[in-house]
């Protein structure tokens, strides 16, 4: 089940450009930041609130680190913008599945590696209204050691 | 201070078979619908997530009502897809002439009405990395009579 808007995903051409408008505007500060080979970006989360699920919503700034990433062509074509949405859930792997059975395309055979050793995949947007859409199973929180 | 996600408005040429996507593919269900005349929008929110700052987190599906109306130009130019994102905050008038002091252009002189009786506003997007940004205070919840 989705319980939450984990993140927006929005593309940039240079993210540190970005994460400072964010600062500036805002006051949104960076949570966490990486680089995600795989999917050839660059990326800064910015925590927005704590969600009833117990979770969070973000807003993820993406800079591609590559010209054949998927981010790349999509910027090329689109310009800076909203790149995607993401729901989050317990349970990425049962939600994929039923969604495939429901006729949406899921675009990984199995969930891959996300922000921050979270686990992901993504519904084709044709087969959504025109939004590319990811689940989002969180990475488990560790206990402090004791 | 903008505090929480508070909807993410997707754009779509029929509202009643978008909204019947939602319900089908994940099982969120209509919160609330009206007309917004002045912007020429027919729109259903789908609540996903409350949130901690006492707010919630919304999906906003648009569908134009005239072919005039902005979201009505922005469907003929992109086709359906993510057209906004919003941000809560307690005080909206506050926030507004605070970014637009930062050298951020805000649309409105005034917060017009916005979804359940909210006042709000937008943020042009190519002050924005491209994103169109809206500020949103929520009505006043109504204690209930006793």
């Amino acid at each position: 089940m989705l319980t939450r808007i984990d993140h927006i995903g929005i593309a940039c051409f240079d993210l540190d450009k970005t994460v400072e408008f964010y600062r500036a505007t805002y006051g949104f500060e960076v949570f966490h930041s990486e680089v995600n080979e795989e999917q050839g970006v660059r990326e800064a989360m910015l925590k927005i609130n704590d969600t009833s699920d117990g979770g969070a919503s973000y807003l993820q700034l993406l800079e591609p680190t590559r010209p054949d990433s998927t981010v790349a062509k999509w910027l090329d074509k689109n310009g800076e913008g909203v790149h995607h949405i993401a729901f989050g859930t317990a349970d990425v792997d049962g939600d994929a599945a039923a969604i495939k059975d429901k006729g949406v395309r899921v675009l990984y055979e199995e969930p891959r590696r996300g922000s921050m050793g979270s686990r992901i995949t993504f519904l084709h947007p044709k087969d959504c209204h025109g939004v590319l859409t990811e689940l989002v199973t969180s990475a488990p929180v560790e206990s402090p050691e004791h």
